[in-house]
Protein backbone atom coordinates (compact mmCIF):
# COMPACT_ATOMS: atom_id res chain seq x y z
CA UNK A 1 0.00 0.00 0.00
CA UNK A 2 1.45 3.24 -1.16
CA UNK A 3 1.89 6.12 1.42
CA UNK A 4 -0.60 8.05 -0.17
CA UNK A 5 -3.25 4.82 0.49
CA UNK A 6 -2.24 5.19 4.05
CA UNK A 7 -2.77 8.60 4.84
CA UNK A 8 -6.09 8.03 3.26
CA UNK A 9 -6.67 4.91 5.01
CA UNK A 10 -5.80 6.62 8.11
CA UNK A 11 -8.88 9.06 7.41
CA UNK A 12 -5.29 12.04 7.09
CA UNK A 13 -5.30 14.43 4.75
CA UNK A 14 -2.30 16.54 4.30
CA UNK A 15 -2.06 20.67 4.95
CA UNK A 16 -0.66 23.15 3.06
CA UNK A 17 2.81 23.47 3.79
CA UNK A 18 3.01 26.02 7.09
CA UNK A 19 4.00 29.35 6.36
CA UNK A 20 7.27 29.76 7.98
CA UNK A 21 7.13 32.00 11.25
CA UNK A 22 10.34 33.76 9.80
CA UNK A 23 13.36 34.80 7.66
CA UNK A 24 13.43 30.79 6.42
CA UNK A 25 12.21 27.88 4.08
CA UNK A 26 10.25 25.29 5.12
CA UNK A 27 13.07 22.97 4.36
CA UNK A 28 16.34 22.87 1.93
CA UNK A 29 16.94 19.73 -0.07
CA UNK A 30 20.85 19.02 -1.21
CA UNK A 31 21.10 15.76 -3.34
CA UNK A 32 19.36 12.82 -1.59
CA UNK A 33 18.77 14.44 1.43
CA UNK A 34 15.43 17.64 2.73
CA UNK A 35 16.30 19.13 5.75
CA UNK A 36 12.98 20.40 7.04
CA UNK A 37 12.30 23.50 9.41
CA UNK A 38 11.08 22.71 13.20
CA UNK A 39 7.41 22.47 12.54
CA UNK A 40 4.80 23.77 15.50
CA UNK A 41 1.59 21.64 15.77
CA UNK A 42 -0.18 24.50 13.46
CA UNK A 43 -3.96 23.44 12.44
CA UNK A 44 -5.35 26.15 9.01
CA UNK A 45 -2.74 28.71 10.41
CA UNK A 46 -2.94 28.94 14.48
CA UNK A 47 -2.31 26.50 17.38
CA UNK A 48 -4.92 24.74 18.57
CA UNK A 49 -3.29 24.73 22.49
CA UNK A 50 -0.06 26.38 23.99
CA UNK A 51 1.58 25.87 27.10
CA UNK A 52 3.84 23.30 28.44
CA UNK A 53 3.81 19.59 29.50
CA UNK A 54 4.35 19.31 32.95
CA UNK A 55 1.86 21.86 34.09
CA UNK A 56 -0.50 22.84 31.20
CA UNK A 57 -1.03 19.92 29.31
CA UNK A 58 -1.07 15.83 29.71
CA UNK A 59 1.06 13.69 28.37
CA UNK A 60 -1.71 12.58 26.14
CA UNK A 61 -2.48 15.73 25.06
CA UNK A 62 1.00 16.60 24.08
CA UNK A 63 1.35 13.26 21.74
CA UNK A 64 -1.62 14.39 19.94
CA UNK A 65 0.37 17.42 19.35
CA UNK A 66 3.54 16.17 18.39
CA UNK A 67 1.02 14.37 16.27
CA UNK A 68 -0.33 17.30 14.86
CA UNK A 69 3.42 18.61 13.87
CA UNK A 70 4.57 15.38 12.42
CA UNK A 71 1.47 15.75 10.01
CA UNK A 72 2.92 19.36 9.67
CA UNK A 73 6.47 17.54 8.61
CA UNK A 74 4.80 15.26 6.33
CA UNK A 75 3.47 17.99 4.17
CA UNK A 76 6.63 19.74 4.34
CA UNK A 77 8.14 16.21 2.69
CA UNK A 78 5.21 16.14 0.45
CA UNK A 79 6.39 19.71 -0.71
CA UNK A 80 10.55 18.63 -1.06
CA UNK A 81 9.98 15.58 -2.46
CA UNK A 82 6.81 15.63 -4.78
CA UNK A 83 4.45 13.34 -3.33
CA UNK A 84 4.62 10.84 0.08
CA UNK A 85 5.71 7.93 -2.16
CA UNK A 86 9.80 9.01 -2.13
CA UNK A 87 9.73 10.04 1.11
CA UNK A 88 11.64 8.16 3.96
CA UNK A 89 12.35 9.31 7.09
CA UNK A 90 16.14 8.92 8.48
CA UNK A 91 16.13 11.53 11.95
CA UNK A 92 13.40 13.37 13.78
CA UNK A 93 14.40 15.95 16.90
CA UNK A 94 11.05 16.38 19.19
CA UNK A 95 11.22 19.43 21.46
CA UNK A 96 8.68 19.50 23.85
CA UNK A 97 8.33 22.44 25.84
CA UNK A 98 8.65 21.16 29.53
CA UNK A 99 8.14 21.96 32.99
CA UNK A 100 11.37 21.07 34.82
CA UNK A 101 9.28 18.37 36.59
CA UNK A 102 8.20 16.90 33.45
CA UNK A 103 10.12 14.08 31.92
CA UNK A 104 8.33 11.99 29.44
CA UNK A 105 9.12 13.39 26.24
CA UNK A 106 9.98 10.06 25.09
CA UNK A 107 6.17 9.25 25.55
CA UNK A 108 5.20 12.63 23.80
CA UNK A 109 7.64 12.41 21.19
CA UNK A 110 6.00 8.77 20.43
CA UNK A 111 2.65 10.89 19.02
CA UNK A 112 5.27 12.04 16.03
CA UNK A 113 6.94 8.45 15.56
CA UNK A 114 3.70 6.72 15.69
CA UNK A 115 2.03 8.96 12.43
CA UNK A 116 5.68 8.37 10.94
CA UNK A 117 5.13 5.20 10.79
CA UNK A 118 1.65 4.53 10.23
CA UNK A 119 1.41 6.82 7.11
CA UNK A 120 5.10 5.86 5.47
CA UNK A 121 5.29 2.65 6.52
CA UNK A 122 9.41 0.67 6.66
CA UNK A 123 9.82 4.54 5.22
CA UNK A 124 8.64 5.85 8.13
CA UNK A 125 11.32 3.80 10.74
CA UNK A 126 13.09 6.89 11.75
CA UNK A 127 16.23 7.48 14.97
CA UNK A 128 15.24 9.82 17.53
CA UNK A 129 16.20 12.67 19.60
CA UNK A 130 13.45 13.74 22.15
CA UNK A 131 14.72 16.77 24.48
CA UNK A 132 12.48 18.96 27.41
CA UNK A 133 13.18 22.83 26.44
CA UNK A 134 12.42 25.69 28.05
CA UNK A 135 9.74 27.13 25.77
CA UNK A 136 9.04 27.66 22.57
CA UNK A 137 8.07 29.77 19.95
CA UNK A 138 4.64 31.69 20.32
CA UNK A 139 3.94 29.13 23.22
CA UNK A 140 4.06 25.84 20.94
CA UNK A 141 4.06 22.75 23.39
CA UNK A 142 6.24 20.78 20.70
CA UNK A 143 8.05 21.47 18.02
CA UNK A 144 9.48 18.58 15.53
CA UNK A 145 11.94 18.69 12.80
CA UNK A 146 13.60 15.59 10.72
CA UNK A 147 16.06 14.59 8.39
CA UNK A 148 14.76 13.30 5.39
CA UNK A 149 15.88 11.04 1.79
CA UNK A 150 14.27 10.28 -1.29
CA UNK A 151 13.61 6.94 -1.45
CA UNK A 152 12.20 4.56 -4.10
CA UNK A 153 8.84 4.86 -3.80
CA UNK A 154 7.13 1.55 -2.76
CA UNK B 1 27.84 40.07 -6.49
CA UNK B 2 30.17 37.59 -4.38
CA UNK B 3 29.26 36.73 -0.92
CA UNK B 4 32.43 38.28 -0.23
CA UNK B 5 31.40 41.86 -1.65
CA UNK B 6 28.16 41.53 -0.09
CA UNK B 7 30.00 41.11 3.41
CA UNK B 8 32.23 44.37 2.24
CA UNK B 9 28.94 46.28 1.35
CA UNK B 10 27.03 45.37 4.97
CA UNK B 11 30.87 46.71 6.57
CA UNK B 12 31.20 43.32 8.03
CA UNK B 13 34.48 41.68 8.59
CA UNK B 14 34.88 37.87 9.17
CA UNK B 15 36.16 37.17 12.83
CA UNK B 16 38.39 34.57 13.50
CA UNK B 17 37.09 31.26 13.73
CA UNK B 18 36.07 31.03 17.79
CA UNK B 19 38.19 28.75 19.18
CA UNK B 20 36.28 25.37 21.03
CA UNK B 21 35.35 25.59 24.54
CA UNK B 22 36.41 22.51 24.61
CA UNK B 23 37.50 19.19 23.65
CA UNK B 24 36.10 19.18 19.98
CA UNK B 25 36.85 20.75 16.40
CA UNK B 26 34.91 24.34 14.80
CA UNK B 27 33.40 21.85 11.58
CA UNK B 28 33.92 18.64 10.29
CA UNK B 29 33.23 17.88 6.83
CA UNK B 30 32.08 14.93 4.86
CA UNK B 31 31.90 14.59 1.31
CA UNK B 32 30.10 18.31 0.17
CA UNK B 33 28.35 18.78 3.72
CA UNK B 34 30.04 20.64 6.46
CA UNK B 35 28.64 20.43 10.15
CA UNK B 36 29.24 23.45 12.55
CA UNK B 37 29.63 23.31 16.00
CA UNK B 38 27.65 25.57 17.65
CA UNK B 39 28.84 29.37 17.80
CA UNK B 40 28.15 31.45 20.55
CA UNK B 41 28.43 35.25 19.68
CA UNK B 42 31.96 36.04 20.85
CA UNK B 43 33.50 38.76 19.68
CA UNK B 44 37.58 39.02 20.11
CA UNK B 45 37.00 36.16 22.32
CA UNK B 46 34.54 36.88 24.71
CA UNK B 47 30.54 37.46 24.97
CA UNK B 48 29.45 40.81 24.72
CA UNK B 49 26.13 40.03 26.92
CA UNK B 50 24.86 37.07 29.11
CA UNK B 51 21.71 36.08 30.40
CA UNK B 52 18.27 34.94 29.27
CA UNK B 53 15.86 36.35 26.61
CA UNK B 54 12.34 37.32 28.69
CA UNK B 55 14.32 37.96 31.65
CA UNK B 56 17.79 39.73 30.90
CA UNK B 57 17.25 40.79 27.45
CA UNK B 58 15.02 42.08 24.81
CA UNK B 59 14.03 40.68 21.50
CA UNK B 60 15.78 42.58 19.77
CA UNK B 61 19.28 42.56 21.96
CA UNK B 62 19.16 38.97 21.44
CA UNK B 63 18.61 39.34 17.35
CA UNK B 64 21.61 41.11 17.70
CA UNK B 65 23.34 38.29 19.46
CA UNK B 66 21.85 36.09 16.97
CA UNK B 67 23.86 38.02 14.55
CA UNK B 68 27.29 37.96 15.90
CA UNK B 69 26.68 33.72 16.39
CA UNK B 70 25.78 33.65 12.87
CA UNK B 71 28.68 35.94 11.73
CA UNK B 72 31.10 33.02 13.57
CA UNK B 73 28.79 30.71 11.86
CA UNK B 74 30.15 32.08 8.41
CA UNK B 75 33.94 32.26 9.67
CA UNK B 76 33.76 28.78 10.29
CA UNK B 77 32.08 28.26 6.86
CA UNK B 78 34.55 30.03 4.71
CA UNK B 79 37.30 27.99 7.00
CA UNK B 80 35.56 25.01 6.33
CA UNK B 81 35.36 25.92 1.82
CA UNK B 82 38.66 28.13 1.58
CA UNK B 83 36.19 31.33 1.34
CA UNK B 84 32.14 32.14 1.37
CA UNK B 85 31.78 32.27 -2.40
CA UNK B 86 31.06 28.21 -2.06
CA UNK B 87 29.49 28.34 1.00
CA UNK B 88 25.18 27.07 0.71
CA UNK B 89 23.77 26.88 4.19
CA UNK B 90 20.84 24.03 4.42
CA UNK B 91 19.94 23.99 8.34
CA UNK B 92 20.06 26.13 10.80
CA UNK B 93 19.43 26.01 14.03
CA UNK B 94 18.69 28.58 16.90
CA UNK B 95 19.04 27.55 20.78
CA UNK B 96 17.86 30.91 22.72
CA UNK B 97 18.66 30.73 26.20
CA UNK B 98 15.11 31.25 27.27
CA UNK B 99 13.34 32.53 30.73
CA UNK B 100 10.07 29.66 30.06
CA UNK B 101 7.52 32.88 30.03
CA UNK B 102 9.71 33.74 26.76
CA UNK B 103 8.18 32.42 23.46
CA UNK B 104 9.52 35.05 20.33
CA UNK B 105 12.38 32.74 20.33
CA UNK B 106 11.79 33.03 16.08
CA UNK B 107 12.34 36.61 16.42
CA UNK B 108 15.49 36.34 18.44
CA UNK B 109 16.56 33.54 15.09
CA UNK B 110 15.82 35.89 12.62
CA UNK B 111 18.96 37.74 13.40
CA UNK B 112 20.74 34.63 12.61
CA UNK B 113 18.66 33.87 9.38
CA UNK B 114 18.91 37.70 7.70
CA UNK B 115 22.57 38.04 8.26
CA UNK B 116 22.83 34.52 6.66
CA UNK B 117 20.93 35.76 3.81
CA UNK B 118 22.18 39.07 3.27
CA UNK B 119 25.48 37.64 2.78
CA UNK B 120 25.16 34.62 0.76
CA UNK B 121 21.79 35.29 -1.01
CA UNK B 122 20.27 32.69 -2.99
CA UNK B 123 22.45 30.12 -1.06
CA UNK B 124 22.06 31.34 2.57
CA UNK B 125 18.09 30.75 2.12
CA UNK B 126 17.81 27.69 4.68
CA UNK B 127 15.54 25.33 6.63
CA UNK B 128 15.59 26.33 10.79
CA UNK B 129 15.01 25.39 14.19
CA UNK B 130 14.66 27.73 17.25
CA UNK B 131 13.56 26.82 20.39
CA UNK B 132 14.29 27.94 23.97
CA UNK B 133 16.17 26.42 26.23
CA UNK B 134 16.77 26.05 29.74
CA UNK B 135 20.88 27.83 29.80
CA UNK B 136 23.59 27.74 27.27
CA UNK B 137 27.42 27.08 27.78
CA UNK B 138 29.05 30.24 29.41
CA UNK B 139 25.66 31.62 30.15
CA UNK B 140 25.51 32.90 25.92
CA UNK B 141 21.87 33.67 25.34
CA UNK B 142 22.41 32.30 22.02
CA UNK B 143 24.19 29.70 19.97
CA UNK B 144 23.62 28.77 16.68
CA UNK B 145 24.74 25.89 14.45
CA UNK B 146 24.36 24.88 10.71
CA UNK B 147 24.44 22.23 8.63
CA UNK B 148 26.59 23.76 5.22
CA UNK B 149 26.99 21.95 1.64
CA UNK B 150 29.61 23.32 -0.95
CA UNK B 151 28.07 25.05 -3.68
CA UNK B 152 29.19 26.52 -6.94
CA UNK B 153 30.26 29.89 -6.71
CA UNK B 154 28.10 32.53 -7.78
CA UNK C 1 46.10 0.76 16.65
CA UNK C 2 42.37 0.13 15.97
CA UNK C 3 39.62 1.35 17.50
CA UNK C 4 38.92 -2.15 19.18
CA UNK C 5 42.02 -1.95 20.41
CA UNK C 6 42.00 1.05 21.89
CA UNK C 7 38.63 0.00 23.89
CA UNK C 8 40.43 -2.80 25.57
CA UNK C 9 43.24 -1.03 26.66
CA UNK C 10 40.96 1.49 28.55
CA UNK C 11 39.60 -1.01 29.94
CA UNK C 12 36.12 -0.02 28.01
CA UNK C 13 33.40 -2.53 27.00
CA UNK C 14 31.01 -1.75 24.32
CA UNK C 15 27.54 -2.20 26.12
CA UNK C 16 24.41 -3.85 24.29
CA UNK C 17 22.64 -1.59 21.83
CA UNK C 18 19.87 0.11 24.59
CA UNK C 19 16.50 -0.96 23.49
CA UNK C 20 14.70 2.84 22.25
CA UNK C 21 12.65 4.12 24.82
CA UNK C 22 9.60 4.35 22.67
CA UNK C 23 8.58 3.82 18.66
CA UNK C 24 12.19 4.51 17.15
CA UNK C 25 15.23 2.97 16.16
CA UNK C 26 18.86 3.24 17.84
CA UNK C 27 20.02 4.12 14.43
CA UNK C 28 19.13 4.79 10.55
CA UNK C 29 21.68 4.57 7.78
CA UNK C 30 21.69 6.66 4.06
CA UNK C 31 24.37 6.34 2.26
CA UNK C 32 27.54 6.53 4.61
CA UNK C 33 25.87 8.58 7.09
CA UNK C 34 24.09 6.76 9.80
CA UNK C 35 22.41 9.47 11.98
CA UNK C 36 21.84 7.90 16.05
CA UNK C 37 19.10 8.27 17.65
CA UNK C 38 19.63 10.40 21.47
CA UNK C 39 21.13 8.20 23.98
CA UNK C 40 20.50 8.46 27.23
CA UNK C 41 23.78 7.53 30.01
CA UNK C 42 21.90 3.98 30.64
CA UNK C 43 24.01 1.01 32.37
CA UNK C 44 22.30 -2.07 32.17
CA UNK C 45 19.32 -1.12 30.95
CA UNK C 46 18.71 1.74 34.00
CA UNK C 47 20.10 5.25 34.94
CA UNK C 48 22.85 5.24 37.05
CA UNK C 49 21.73 8.67 38.28
CA UNK C 50 19.10 11.10 37.66
CA UNK C 51 18.19 15.07 37.91
CA UNK C 52 19.41 18.01 36.58
CA UNK C 53 22.72 19.47 36.62
CA UNK C 54 22.82 22.92 38.77
CA UNK C 55 21.00 21.44 41.49
CA UNK C 56 21.25 17.64 41.95
CA UNK C 57 24.42 16.76 40.23
CA UNK C 58 28.79 17.80 40.14
CA UNK C 59 29.59 18.97 36.65
CA UNK C 60 32.04 16.51 37.12
CA UNK C 61 29.43 14.08 37.78
CA UNK C 62 27.38 15.03 34.86
CA UNK C 63 30.69 14.80 32.81
CA UNK C 64 30.85 10.96 33.74
CA UNK C 65 27.32 10.29 32.75
CA UNK C 66 27.82 12.54 29.27
CA UNK C 67 30.96 9.60 28.92
CA UNK C 68 28.52 7.19 29.77
CA UNK C 69 25.92 8.16 26.94
CA UNK C 70 28.79 8.60 24.33
CA UNK C 71 29.68 4.78 25.16
CA UNK C 72 26.47 3.86 24.29
CA UNK C 73 26.60 5.75 21.18
CA UNK C 74 29.95 4.12 20.14
CA UNK C 75 27.48 0.88 20.71
CA UNK C 76 25.05 2.06 18.39
CA UNK C 77 28.02 3.01 16.33
CA UNK C 78 29.41 -0.39 16.25
CA UNK C 79 25.76 -2.12 15.06
CA UNK C 80 25.22 0.31 12.40
CA UNK C 81 28.54 0.13 10.72
CA UNK C 82 29.68 -3.96 11.73
CA UNK C 83 32.45 -3.14 14.58
CA UNK C 84 34.06 0.39 15.27
CA UNK C 85 36.81 0.71 12.98
CA UNK C 86 34.87 2.21 10.47
CA UNK C 87 33.37 4.36 12.24
CA UNK C 88 33.86 8.16 11.94
CA UNK C 89 32.06 10.56 14.42
CA UNK C 90 31.11 13.64 12.09
CA UNK C 91 28.68 15.86 14.47
CA UNK C 92 27.86 15.22 18.37
CA UNK C 93 24.89 16.93 20.03
CA UNK C 94 24.76 16.88 23.62
CA UNK C 95 21.63 18.04 25.58
CA UNK C 96 22.57 18.24 29.43
CA UNK C 97 19.07 18.41 31.56
CA UNK C 98 20.12 21.91 33.19
CA UNK C 99 18.80 24.15 36.03
CA UNK C 100 18.55 27.74 34.78
CA UNK C 101 21.85 29.07 36.76
CA UNK C 102 24.44 26.25 35.19
CA UNK C 103 26.25 27.39 32.64
CA UNK C 104 28.84 24.84 32.18
CA UNK C 105 27.33 22.35 29.67
CA UNK C 106 30.51 22.66 27.54
CA UNK C 107 32.54 20.58 30.32
CA UNK C 108 29.54 18.37 30.75
CA UNK C 109 29.88 17.80 26.96
CA UNK C 110 33.50 16.86 27.40
CA UNK C 111 32.78 13.62 29.26
CA UNK C 112 31.64 12.49 25.93
CA UNK C 113 33.82 14.05 23.13
CA UNK C 114 36.87 13.01 24.81
CA UNK C 115 35.84 9.24 25.21
CA UNK C 116 35.44 9.24 21.34
CA UNK C 117 38.56 10.86 20.88
CA UNK C 118 39.92 8.38 23.18
CA UNK C 119 38.56 5.60 21.42
CA UNK C 120 38.05 5.88 18.30
CA UNK C 121 41.75 8.84 17.49
CA UNK C 122 41.35 11.31 14.82
CA UNK C 123 37.85 9.28 13.23
CA UNK C 124 36.61 10.46 16.70
CA UNK C 125 37.19 14.15 16.46
CA UNK C 126 34.11 16.18 15.68
CA UNK C 127 31.98 19.19 15.78
CA UNK C 128 29.92 19.81 18.49
CA UNK C 129 26.93 21.73 20.13
CA UNK C 130 26.36 21.70 23.89
CA UNK C 131 23.21 23.10 24.67
CA UNK C 132 21.60 23.27 28.78
CA UNK C 133 17.45 21.92 28.36
CA UNK C 134 14.83 21.96 30.90
CA UNK C 135 14.32 18.53 31.80
CA UNK C 136 15.26 14.98 29.70
CA UNK C 137 13.13 11.53 29.17
CA UNK C 138 13.11 9.71 32.26
CA UNK C 139 15.10 12.37 33.92
CA UNK C 140 18.21 11.45 32.26
CA UNK C 141 21.01 14.60 33.06
CA UNK C 142 22.27 14.28 29.53
CA UNK C 143 21.10 12.86 26.26
CA UNK C 144 23.82 12.47 23.67
CA UNK C 145 23.44 11.88 19.49
CA UNK C 146 25.59 12.30 16.40
CA UNK C 147 25.66 11.96 12.92
CA UNK C 148 28.45 9.45 12.08
CA UNK C 149 29.83 8.91 8.21
CA UNK C 150 31.71 5.56 7.14
CA UNK C 151 35.20 5.82 7.08
CA UNK C 152 38.12 3.58 6.01
CA UNK C 153 39.16 1.54 8.68
CA UNK C 154 42.49 2.72 10.15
Amino acid sequence: MSATDRLEELGLTLPQVPTPAAAYQPFATVGEFAFTAGQLPVVDGALPRTGKLGSDLSTDEGARLARTAALNVLAVAAAAFDGLDAVRVVKVTVFVASDPTFTEQHLVANGASELLGDVLGDQGVHARSAVGVASLPKDAPVEVEAVLVRAEPT
